[in-house]
C-alpha cells in the first residue's frame, strides 16, 4: 500500500511512455486533507536538477497538496526549456487535482541532459486515475534500474505511517542519491515535521553510501494529512519516522547496482560522531576496500589505509578492526587470522574501534563488483 | 639507466624470495658522492608504514647515503617488531655501504600487516652487488602489480637526472602511490632540493588520482651526489624535475590496474587553483563518471552531478563541459550531441570550463573496469 496506507491519500502510478526499458513511469501522490502540512530535505549537490529548484520554491510555506514523479529523465542540466516542463507538470497536476501549482512537488529521476517529452507529460497527468490503492502503482513507477519496490509502513495508535523509495545507482550521501515519499495521517504542523524528517534522514539516508556518487535530483518528501485526527508526540513520531526510513535505507542498499554485499561499517570509540561519520565515510568510499569484499579478501590493511586519510582523532597504533566478528588487527598490529573471516554471506559487518572516545556512528554500503561496472557503463547508451 | 644514469651512483636490484609471485624483489641504491644532499616527500595518510616514520627521521638533516627498497609487503601496521625489520635493514645496508643507518632511507610496498621476514632481507642485502649499471635492475625490484618498469632520465648541461618508480593501484593524491627514486649529479644543497621537489610533485604526483585511494607507503626520494661538479640554476632543475615527475606519472597513470582508458581532467576558468584541482579530484573520484568512460559512453551528467559536490567557485548555469572535443554541455545546457563523442582512444580529454576565473589545473585518473575490480578482489589470497 505504501503512500496510501495512512488515512487521507490518494495515488497513481501509469505508465506513460517516458522509460525506454517500458514499465510504469508517471506517480502522484494526492493529500486528501484537511492539512497539508509538509517538509522536504533536498540533495545537498549545487548542481541541482530543475524539480529540485522548483520543490524548493512549493516548500518554502510548508504546505503541499500533492507530489508529481517521474521517472525517464532527471531534467537536470536542461536549461530554461527543462525547468518550464516541470513547471507545468505542476500546473497540470494542480488544475486536474484543484490544488495550487505552487503546492505541488515535482520529482524526476533518470538521466541528466535529457529534455523530457512535456506533451507526454500533460497526457500522462490527466489519464492519471489517481485511488485510495494507488500506492502500490506509485512505488512501481518511480523505479528506474531499481530490480524491486521499495516500500514501509508504521502503525501508531490510531495513526500510522506509509513510505515508497526508489535509487539503485548514485547512491550516496547528503543524501542517499533517491527519490523518497512519505505519507501519515497524523495531525502536526510543519515545522514538528521538518524537524522529525530531519533528524531522521540524517542517521539514516544521509549515512548509506552505496557508491560515493551524489546525485542531483535527491529529494525525500513528507506529506501530513491530519485525517487521523491524531497528535502524536513529536519525539514518538520522530522515532517512528526514524525506523521508516531506516527500513527504507536497508531496502535501497540491498538493491543497490550489481551489489553483492551488504556492508555495515560500525565506527566505535570516536571522539565525536563527525569522526565517526568520517571514519566510516571514508571506508565506504575504497574502491580497494570495496573490490576485496567482492573477492571474499578480509583486507583489513585497506581499512586502515583509508582511516589514515581522515582527520578523525585515532592513533593508528591503537585502533582496532573486526570483520564479520573476527578481530583481525588489534591495538594496529595483526589480531586474528584473516583465514578464520567468513565473507561468504551477503551482510558484512566491518566493526572500526577508533578508541579515541564513546561516539559512534554506522554507515552502509556495498561492494564493488563486475556487475556494478557493467551496469554503469551502460546506462545512457 | 635509470638512478644509475647520473654520475656517483651505484645500485642493485635481486631476487630474495620476498614476493610471492616472483622476480627481483630488493632494490638498493647507493649515493657515492662527494655531496649527500637529499629531499624527500612522504605520503599524508596518517596511517604510515615503519618505513615511512624511519625515513622521516632520516631526511630531518637533509643528508642520505642510500636507499633501500622492498616489495612484497608493506610492513605497515606491523607493530614494534615491524619497525625493528626497518630498523635493521637500515643497519644492514649501512653496513655493507660504509654509511651511517640514520642516513638510510627505507621504503617498503605489498600487503599491509604482514611481517617481513628479517633474515631473508639481511641475506639478501649481503648478497647484492651494487655497480654503476645496476639502476635497471633496480628498478624491477619495486614492482608490484606494475605491469613494467618506470623510469626516466634528463639530460642538463653537464648534470643529468635519473629516476625509477613503481605504482599502479593505491594511486591517489597526498602522493600518488608509489614508491620514486629520483638521482642527480648536480651539486645543490638539500633545502633547494626540497624545494625543487616539493614544487614538482605538487604538480605531477600529487595530480595523479587513479582510484582515490592513498596508501600508507608512498614515498619520493631525491639523491644527489654532486659528482657532476655542476651547481645549475635552482629555477632550470627545478623545471627538469617536474619533467622528470610528470613523465613518471604519466607511466604510472598508462600502467594503471585495470585501466583501458586514460583519462586527462582539464579544468579551466576556475576562481584559484584550489577549487580547479578540487573540481578535477572530485569527477576523478567519481565511479559512475569512470565506469561510462570504460562503456565508451560520454555520459557529461556524470561530471557536472560531480563538479556539484564540489565548494568550488562556479555557477551550474555557465559551465561547459567538453569530452575529446565535443562541447557536450555549454552553459549548463545539452550542447554538441554526445554521438559525436569518440571514446574508443586509450587517451580521453575531459575539459570543463567552469566560467569563474583564470585558473587551471590537470588531474589524471584511469576508467573503473572490470579488470579493475578484478585484480583488486584477489590481490592478497
Amino acid at each position: 500500500m505504501s503512500v496510501t496506507h495512512p488515512k487521507g491519500f490518494a495515488a497513481a502510478g501509469l505508465e506513460i511512455g517516458l522509460k525506454k526499458s517500458g514499465g510504469k513511469d508517471l506517480a502522484i501522490v494526492h493529500n486528501l486533507g484537511p492539512s497539508m502540512a509538509a517538509a522536504v530535505v533536498f540533495t545537498s549537490n549545487r548542481a541541482k536538477a530543475n524539480p529540485i529548484i522548483w520543490s524548493q520554491q512549493v516548500i518554502a510555506d510548508g504546505i503541499v497538496g500533492a507530489i508529481v514523479l517521474n521517472s525517464g529523465g532527471a531534467n537536470c542540466y536542461t536549461g530554461a526549456a527543462g525547468f518550464q516542463v516541470t513547471h507545468a507538470t505542476a500546473e497540470a497536476v494542480g488544475l486536474k487535482l484543484g490544488v495550487s501549482a505552487g503546492d505541488v512537488l515535482v520529482c524526476s529521476t533518470g538521466l541528466i541532459g535529457d529534455q523530457l517529452p512535456l506533451d507526454t507529460i500533460l497526457a500522462g497527468v490527466c489519464a492519471a486515475e489517481l485511488s485510495a490503492t494507488g500506492g502500490e502503482d506509485a512505488s512501481l513507477a518511480i523505479m528506474t534500474t531499481d530490480s524491486r519496490p521499495k516500500r514501509a509502513v508504521h502503525e501508531g495508535a490510531g495513526w500510522s505511517i506509509g513510505a515508497m523509495a526508489k535509487g539503485a545507482g548514485m547512491l550516496a550521501p547528503g543524501l542517499a542519491t533517491m527519490l523518497v515519499v512519505i505519507t501519515t495521517d497524523a495531525d502536526l504542523p510543519s515545522d514538528l515535521l521538518d524537524a522529525g524528517l530531519r533528524r531522521a534522514t540524517r542517521v539514516t539516508f544521509d549515512r548509506l553510501d552505496s557508491d560515493g556518487c551524489m546525485s542531483t535530483n535527491d529529494q525525500v518528501s513528507l506529506l501530513a494529512s491530519g485525517a487521523s485526527g491524531i497528535s502524536p508526540d513529536p519525539e514518538e513520531f520522530a522515532a517512528a519516522l526514524t525506523a521508516v526510513c531506516a527500513d527504507l535505507a536497508a531496502q535501497l542498499q540491498a538493491d543497490a547496482e550489481g551489489a553483492s554485499h551488504d556492508i555495515v561499517i560500525e565506527t566505535v570509540g570516536a571522539a565525536n560522531e563527525d569522526d565517526a561519520v568520517e571514519v566510516g565515510r571514508a571506508v565506504a568510499r575504497n574502491n580497494l576496500f570495496k573490490a576485496a569484499v567482492f573477492g571474499n579478501d578480509p583486507n583489513w590493511g585497506r581499512v586502515l589505509a583509508a582511516v589514515g586519510t581522515t582527520a578523525a582523532e585515532f592513533d593508528p597504533y591503537a585502533i582496532d578492526v573486526s570483520i564479520n566478528g573476527v578481530m583481525v588487527c588489534r591495538s594496529g598490529e595483526p589480531g586474528d587470522s584473516r583465514e578464520l573471516v567468513d565473507l561468504s554471506p551477503r551482510r558484512v559487518h566491518l566493526l572500526i574501534d577508533l578508541k579515541s572516545g564513546a561516539a559512534t556512528a554506522t554507515i552502509l554500503t556495498n561492494d564493488l563488483t563486475h556487475d556494478y561496472v557493467h551496469e554503469n557503463s551502460a546506462y545512457s547508451s
